[in-house]
């Protein structure tokens, strides 16, 4: 089963502009499924040729479906070939914002909302304005915002663009395997907190903490004695379920009622999620305080005093977790990313670690 | 410092029936600070002399000020001489109901609504129906709803009617460190994790967080080599502490924002709490469910969905805690209380420790 697919059947990026309303009283959580997919291929299949210097990333610190894309840029070192730009935390109604930028303004596509590049696309777009978005900066316009298929054309498509020594995210030898895991942990992980946070009922709450905690008792158990979720290498699988386990403690746990224990009192979970925070590629590019931010304020139906938490303290992702005792060769033949560049790091102060 | 004054000076009962809305906006969370605060003495100084079966004790098995009430009567062993009537965890704007006794009533007062009781002693009561209260069954009045003076009174005032080994929870020898304890206890802990779910803006949480984190590293320091908060014995100041950490995980973590660490995650606090919750009079007299029922369901302006969270998991409560190295005397002379009575024990469903 394809991402696509699963997608399809289960809803996706949840982080659309909706006016603060996201829990629909009586109601399980169900997500607008419907995405440009358009592709960007070497090929141009689609009207779209990969292109180095072309396209523009956007996306959002705070959003787990942009950060996948982030990490898997960063990790195949695409920095070169695809620019990005980063809305900021907090979005209105009608738009994710250029707010973190001088002036209010992308730099590139000279906007302030990510609402004038779907505009652009389809002056009628009737749909929820979600990150990530590639824009092609031709235009200005949208190519793509299907954050599912994305990712994987970053490995395949742009092979060609590859930083010398970038990971195979998608190893041939695992793909069958790397796509029923990616498939259980989108239905019940990615997807399975927010439907938790946004059950409009007691009922489909109950439901959803269920299915959420069998997942995650499933991957405890699963990665008790492999080191990462297919084969030994990093892959796309511990990308995507990397950005969801980062927003566990600091969001899920209390925000969205995902309370049974904390990431942090799943033993095996917590030691794979630091493993993973502490490799290049993955702690760099997380902002726990634009994270904490975009919830916390956007979601007003379930938090309407807009206040954030101070915790919770942070100190222990960067503690020893001693997954190497498990073997595996994080990079496989590959080597891990260089430094973040200039200009892309996260502020310290919003992740402080200590 | 009197307890009272304490009160005085912070606030008191935020149980408090206030129409689902407890955060104001921009403002510290304060406290309502009046009382009825008549006093049943033994010798009647207020006409109302200690008499065996003639008050009621109305409390709520969510409500940390109650629960105290519940916790020394039954140290004492006052059941006999006070009885005791438990209002639903739920409430309306304008007071708590008797939903879980047969009828909707009392069975003793008769009356579905505990404001009838305080309409009883001021047909123009015009603040808050809080619990506990003591009635006089003889007339169906209000006594006093003083919680912070009640808990004393049961221990000297009514000292011939406590059971055989009941213990002294208000030792001479250490009545000023107590008190000592118990104003930090009461304005940093008790009330502090209001101060941090009620805040009406960010900077007051912020302010609120930090009290309630000092405080809490305090007490984690202070009983790290002793067994209890003062002495070597159980105490009044341990019952006070013991109310809010039992609902630490369970509701102030997460609905309140009091999220640096986990109750479970402070290593000290953590087996100093199940330590209490494992002797007799503490842990029996505590039902989860109808702990967070109160809070997730009543406070509609924090929890607009009031969705109740499944978790935590509670089965840790019942873990060993180690804290016997310490020595200390739980009960001094006296002796642990027997088995709970029969109509007054927990729905072993509501309190799931395995």
């Amino acid at each position: 089963m394809s991402d696509t697919a699963a997608a399809a059947e289960n809803g996706a990026n949840p982080e659309h502009t909706r006016g603060g309303t996201y829990s629909v009283k009586g109601k399980e959580f169900t997500r607008d499924t419907r995405y440009i997919n358009t592709r960007i291929t070497a090929d141009g299949q689609d009207g779209f040729p990969v292109e180095p210097g072309r396209y523009r990333l956007i996306a959002a610190r705070a959003c787990p479906w942009a950060n996948r894309a982030i990490i898997v840029r960063r990790l195949l070192g695409l920095e070169d070939a695809l620019s990005m730009g980063l809305a900021g935390p907090t979005h209105d109604a009608r738009s994710w914002t250029f707010d973190l930028d001088p002036g209010g303004r992308d730099p590139v596509l000279g906007i302030e909302r990510l609402q004038e590049a779907y505009f652009k696309r389809d002056p009628d777009y009737p749909r929820g304005i979600t990150v990530p978005a590639v824009v092609d900066a031709r235009t200005g316009a949208v190519v793509t915002n299907d954050f599912a298929q994305m990712t994987l054309d970053l490995s395949t498509e742009w092979r060609e663009h590859h930083r010398e020594g970038a990971p195979d995210l998608l190893p041939d030898a695992h793909r069958d395997e790397m796509d029923d895991v990616n498939r259980r942990v989108f239905t019940e992980v990615n997807n399975g907190v927010y439907r938790c946070g946004f059950a409009g009922s007691q009922e489909a709450y109950d439901d959803a903490y269920a299915r959420l905690w069998t997942a995650l008792d499933w991957l405890e158990d699963r990665l008790r004695d492999r080191r990462y979720l297919v084969g030994d290498t990093i892959t796309e699988a511990d990308v995507r379920l990397f950005t969801t386990l980062a927003r566990f403690d600091a969001v899920y746990h209390g925000h969205f009622k995902c309370n049974r224990q904390k990431l942090a009192e799943m033993p095996v979970l917590w030691a794979y999620a630091r493993d993973l925070f502490q490799t290049p590629g993955f702690g760099d590019t997380v902002d726990f305080r634009q994270i904490k931010e975009h919830y916390y304020i956007v979601h007003k139906d379930i938090n309407p005093t807009g206040i954030v938490p101070v915790g919770p303290d942070l100190s222990g992702w960067v503690t020893p977790h001693g997954r190497e005792a498990l073997g595996g060769r994080p990079f496989g033949d590959g080597t891990p990313p260089g430094p973040v560049r200039e200009g892309e790091r996260v502020d310290p102060a919003n992740t402080p670690l200590s």
